[in-house]
């Protein structure tokens, strides 16, 4: 070698130091920098919320937002792009939500509801019937088949506000949705309104899935406002011969074919092993799921170009999964098991966002002993960013099942203080996240995986 | 005693035992719990926003902001309410907010702008001229005189987005604000226009205070939306003989008469040591000043009403400080230090909470060595409440001239990611302010305050 062709591969070599040859602090450094100074995942963010609202699985939106994913995902040349195609109910919210309380003493009041997810239509001319309102599924089953037949169940158990942990706060009032129609079908129930799972305090209805079962009767369900729940509860003291009036035209239509949708940037020591990072796709209308979960989604599909933009390159395949149909039946979550243990794939870790996209906290692991200690060491490359959260306890809906493989499941920990005030409503727009917001979980979701790939951990 | 009154008293003292006799970790638990489930902190911040907006001292907004949060406090039937009477500087943003780029090559835009405080109106025909942009006062002084005078300087530094701490980012990118109009007086320009201090890319202005030097000529100056700099600089570099036309009716008028509003528990034990707590009562207009610092003011006045309610009686005198004035002069401040020295006051401690009312994170706290150590300590009891990072360095604007007597000054420290996008805005309203986060902060500043009383750190 001549000594000017020396020199120049020398310059370049000092000239451009690659991600692998800086140090981990700066290569985390680097991530939260691009992260926060570019605009790509706000932008698709953006247009997945203004586009594809009311992407629950089956629908047009959601084909339209697995196709969208998919191009942002392709037009960023990473090793390989795919779909897992994946058999998903399909329910259509439809047109018609109206509500109403009739008293004799107090005059008739609309009130704000919204279909449950699953639930049939009441037809053209709605349900109306006297309303019994209990606490809970346990406090139905006390009055049992001559007080519940007939009427409608208004379910009325609030999300225990003192609970500093939103999400327990909601674990522990969910049943009402998820299991309370069936419950109030067994005894003979018209149909069934549910509290709105919120901790807000106003007019929007909070939607979700609710479960019937199997052999059992379907019955009409809406949730209700929390101001209407309340209204509704004050009024049923005074004037217990009220009658509730609902009408929907929901439907659920046969079994329709969507698809997980999978990025990946190959591992270049250990292609086999796989990182995977998912959020979920499908998202209740009305809102445009920008919490739930848009954001995860494409905090996942963000944590793809920071590697590649920033020429990290991982020992690991990093893998960005957008789930299907999470909020129905989790059937891309079933897929996505039964395609890896069908293609024998090693799964290293697995790490869900599907906890909103407010400022980042911390992270659960799914680890003990050792394995966990080493976890916890790295919390110091970020706490600078004032992510302090490390604990026990890793996992989510979609990633769950990969847990039979013994791999490490890790729960992204967002701050959830006002998560539930847009969950599954009107009020989960786009405008709801912050571009920093959203930008310093992508880079915390990033830097985690550079460093557990990295150390093996 | 005979038996049965003493069985009585024994059962009484058994049912209801005082928050003295509670454990510090049931005091601290019941102090949440309150704050979680109370809306009086969130209604009466809800009414200073919508009846006190635009507040800034000397208005009749600032007036009504003093009288409504004394009654509050007057109606809590705590030991002491009082004013402290301070002048104020009195200027008025009045009804006319213009601003437009006149371009020959591009035509004209009309842009976002508001008033700085504290600056001169235009006059009814505006300020038109050329424009000249800088970084910097810096780049500014290296134009000098010959490229300034006749002209509208332009300030165009932007926060800087990659720096986690939002705080930082606006230290850095202020002095444009605050001291850009003094320094392009000096050099003969005709008006300033100054890029919006905000991380947003939006088309609110950002107002604020900027200063003049006190013989130095008052040029009109006003903020730009981030949006309307973006536009204009691109606009600058192909048409430099561009023109920028803006007109504001802001108004000085003579200083007036204000107050801080004082309201206190009495200490039990150390009457004389004084713990404050204060936020500043002031906030510019447009908007509601929810966040900066309506929310601030409020929390403050939550924490003697949760002593109060919950029965905790301390051992020093805790005092909720709303600081007049702080967004202009700090005259409030001033005079708060100076009452003190005058009535010989022992101040133990001040707590100031201004950096808006977002999820609580932690505390900085201006102590060192042991003393430093025993706080950290305290760190177990907000651990459950996700509130993580104690660290060195407490102060405030407000509370700051209280170092001179030692006081452990002591920061409030919310997650600040998004509050720029509100701060000194009309997007600063009472719906960005969630009822869960304000009142976490109540607590946690309650529980703080409690815990450093009892242990006597």
């Amino acid at each position: 070698m001549n000594k000017l062709v020396f020199t120049i591969i020398l310059v370049a070599i000092i000239s451009f130091p690659s991600a692998t040859q800086s140090s981990p602090d700066q290569v985390v450094k680097s991530i939260f920098n691009e992260a926060l100074t570019s605009n790509e995942a706000y932008e698709n963010l953006r247009f997945l919320c203004k586009n594809t609202a009311g992407r629950i699985a089956g629908t047009s939106e959601a084909a339209a937002a697995v196709e969208f994913t998919r191009q942002v995902m392709e037009e960023m040349n990473i090793s390989r792009v795919f779909l897992q195609k994946v058999s998903v109910p399909h329910w259509e919210r439809g047109t018609v939500e109206f509500g109403k309380i009739v008293s004799s003493q107090f005059g008739e009041l609309e009130v704000p509801v919204s279909a449950l997810g699953a639930s049939p239509g009441t037809g053209k001319n709605g349900v109306i019937s006297d309303i019994v309102e209990v606490k809970s599924i346990g406090e139905l089953e006390t009055l049992g088949m001559e007080k519940v037949k007939g009427k409608i169940v208004f379910f009325n158990c609030p999300m225990d506000p003192a609970l500093e942990n939103t999400f327990s706060a909601y674990g522990r009032a969910v049943s009402q949705r998820t299991a309370g129609p069936a419950a109030a079908a067994k005894y003979g129930a018209t149909g069934v309104v549910v509290r709105s799972l919120t901790l807000a305090h106003d007019d929007v209805p909070h939607t979700g899935v609710t479960r019937y079962n199997e052999n059992g009767p379907c019955i009409p369900a809406v949730a209700i406002s929390t101001n209407g729940a309340d209204t509704l509860s004050l009024w049923l003291e005074s004037d217990t011969g009220l009658k509730f009036h609902f009408t929907t035209d929901c439907r659920n239509y046969p079994e329709t074919e969507s698809a997980n949708v999978v990025g990946e940037i190959k591992g270049t020591v250990f292609p086999d092993e796989i990182i995977t990072i998912g959020g979920h796709l499908d998202a209740w209308g009305p809102g445009e799921g920008a919490q739930d979960d848009g954001g995860g989604c494409i905090q996942s599909i963000e944590v793809l170009r920071l590697f590649k933009v920033l020429g990290i390159k991982p020992k690991r395949t990093i893998r960005a999964v957008m789930f299907m149909d999470e909020e129905m039946t989790q059937s891309g979550a079933i897929e996505y098991i039964r395609w890896a243990e069908e293609h024998n794939e090693k799964h290293y870790a697995a790490l869900e966002s599907d906890r909103g996209v407010l400022s980042p906290v911390g992270f659960g692991f799914s680890a003990e002993g050792e394995r966990l200690g080493n976890l916890y060491e790295l919390k110091k490359y970020f706490e600078p960013y004032g992510i302090h959260w490390f604990k026990q306890g890793g996992g989510g809906a979609d990633i769950g099942p990969l847990r039979k493989f013994g791999t490490l499941l890790i729960s992204y920990i967002p701050d959830t203080q006002r998560y539930f005030d847009y969950h599954h409503s009107a009020n989960d727009s786009f405008e709801t996240v912050n571009h920093r917001e959203l930008q310093l979980g992508s880079a915390a979701i990033a830097s985690l995986v550079y460093l557990i790939d990295l150390y093996d951990l």
